[in-house]
């Protein structure tokens, strides 16, 4: 016997007929032998229209009110997926975070979990009842419900699993697993039947969008063991692991991107020391992440061009950020680009292999490919590249190491 | 400064600019100096969606799932009144049952009140805050929500009115006040400034549907003073109140009518000691309420017909229980019929006023209308008709009783 968190995404539970089939999935692990928890999300767009509903109505909300709106969600799934079990006959039971407890900080719209009491579902788990838990919420220090932002429901998952010494967190979704690139462009990508936390942790911050950072971050902290898998073709995914469970190492185990950078290019900034803290503080103090930053020198050795990236919506934010400094900074002007690409490839194996980062250059540049920034990690290498080179780049680089399939 | 519960029906908020028109009367009452609560239903129409998903799921449902599903809507709106009233520059805080805690027995789907806790309201209460307060819900011993059933949010605003010992509670709704008859078919009826307690219960139960008998009944029960008013118009509506508070006092009050009624007809049923017993008592076993009954004798005076009306939606299940019992009660056949009405004359200036039958007895003869049946209370006069006379009734009764507006 296993004990097993089965968590569903929006679209999993998208309709009724989508919930009966959650039912099947999570009977026939139960008839296995299994103790199993699930989590589940709102039903897909149901979010939406609650977020809709409270802008409408507030457009500056109130965080806790806007999570006592958006939890209900959530709350609608437990019980429709409750009943759809009662229907298949299996015993189940629908909690929501302040019944369980599980508790949070006040940080309403994005709180922290605090911890779990996991007496009460250990006694329904014992008495051979599937409890379903509400993913996203949680219940704050002050009594209200809370919400635990983007990825949410991942989190409540993993979160539960490590509670409750979960031999595994199974992550339904609407793709099979993870890929070595996104098969809507790489038609010969191949899903990867393990990965390890750490890249499945880069490939996810560089843009792969089928687990969200924090819960992969909260999987590899905590030692949970996630499957990422598709609620409708019952084929096997993809295990999220630790690195020594993996028995054939690939240089590379996947090529990321992400269409959300834009680049900045401050000109003629004038090059004395401390330039950098000047020119970056003031968007650090606006809460603006800068990602890949490259300097050149200029002709005349006393300025130089400062490139660097940031999210698509701080472009905005940024140049402004940059516009009120301008005399203080002492630059010339600002260009800036919204047509790039960032593709990034991850691998541990690059902590032991040499030549990684040559090869992606010198095989970009026998396509043309003309390489913008690049910025590195232990186990990443990142280029930002103009945007129109997207899909060449990811195939070229599938291909130059050794990722498509037979 | 007066303590007053605020309580606003699903058409009162039934979309975004509702609620901000219940914001706006919220907003109103408080700048009056008054302590206001507020009670909220489900948009209308949300109810009825979740409803629909559960018996989608499973049409034999259980209770506590479909508690926890349905209870959902109330959340929603609680959150979004809330939203508004900050808009409007008025301190507010949304409550769920749980959170207050308004506490019920664990009747799913028809629970009943346990207890208040005020403590947590009064609080707020003292510190200007407005709490609006999801109706319909509770929760139960074991810790999970409950629902009142119908006419749910009515009652739970009469039950926190009384616990908190407000001054007055206010049912909005999209009718401004009691009338003596449905306007839509006497064109004539008259909104009524006040009436007592005992008349509304009879109306209510008798086919108005302006409020549910329910919660008429408690707030009789619990001395809390009801008010019923439009959220659209802004004009006063009427007042529920003892009888001591009725200065003018009418004969009639008002004219109530109800389709929701099926006629059965026993015939020729063996007229011994004790069958009526035998007749009902199957009847009653099934959970079926017997309203009217009219006993007529045969020529051989050793049987007997027996009519009386159900519900509608009875009619079926009793004539089942009928036809097994048949060899036991010994009756000749059974006939039935739908189209049928009982309209419902009701005023407390009954209790000492002669001829109030005599009067309408003869205005529904000068008119040609025949009565089937017929049954009456200490306020109350009721008569079976055939169903095409249902507006011709009312209109001629409520001439008949000076209720007719200048």
């Amino acid at each position: 016997m296993a004990r097993i968190v089965q968590k569903f995404g929006g679209t999993s539970v998208g309709d009724i007929e989508r919930i009966k089939n959650v039912a099947r999935i999570v009977k026939r692990q139960v008839d296995g032998g299994d103790q199993v928890t699930v989590v589940v999300s709102a039903m897909s767009g149901v979010t939406n229209d609650l977020v809709a509903k409270v802008r409408a109505i507030a457009p500056m909300h109130d965080a806790r009110e806007y999570d006592t709106v958006v939890a209900t969600g959530e709350q609608v799934t437990t019980g429709l997926v409750a009943l759809a079990l009662h229907e298949a006959g299996v015993a189940a039971r629908s909690w929501q975070a302040w019944q369980i407890p599980f508790r949070t900080d006040d940080a309403h719209g994005r709180a922290r979990i605090l911890g779990i009491d996991t007496a009460r579902l250990e006694e329904r788990l014992a008495e051979g009842q599937v409890p379903v838990v509400a993913g996203f919420q949680g219940i704050g220090t002050d009594g209200r419900i809370t919400t635990l932002g983007r990825g949410g429901s991942d989190i409540t998952a993993v979160a539960l699993a490590a509670a409750l010494r979960a031999d595994r967190c199974d992550i339904y979704t609407d793709v099979d697993g993870v890929y070595t690139a996104d098969p809507r462009i790489v038609a010969r990508a191949r899903k990867l039947d393990k990965i390890t936390f750490e890249e499945m942790l880069e490939l996810a911050s560089q843009g792969a969008k089928v687990l969200h950072t924090r819960s992969v971050e909260l999987a590899m902290n905590l030692g949970v063991r996630l499957q990422v898998l598709s609620a409708f073709t019952g084929a096997p995914g993809t295990m999220v692991v630790d690195e020594d469970e993996i028995v054939e190492q690939h240089v590379v185990s996947g090529i990321a991107y992400s269409r959300d950078e834009a680049k900045i290019t401050v000109v003629r900034l004038a090059d004395r020391p401390g330039v950098a803290a000047k020119l970056f503080g003031p968007l650090a103090e606006a809460g603006i992440n800068v990602d890949m930053i490259v300097q050149g020198g200029s002709e005349d050795g006393a300025h130089a061009d400062m490139t660097f990236t940031v999210g698509k919506a701080d472009l905005l934010p940024a140049l402004k950020a940059l516009e009120v400094r301008k005399k203080d900074l002492g630059y010339h002007s600002v260009v800036h680009d919204s047509s790039v690409v960032k593709v990034s490839v991850i691998g541990v194996g690059m902590r032991s292999h040499a030549g990684v980062a040559a090869k992606m250059f010198s095989a970009l540049a026998e396509r043309g490919i003309n390489i913008q920034a690049i910025s590195t990690s232990e186990i990443k290498i990142s280029v930002l590249l103009s945007e129109e080179y997207t899909e060449l780049a990811l195939r070229t680089l599938h291909t130059a190491y050794g990722l498509d399939a037979a």
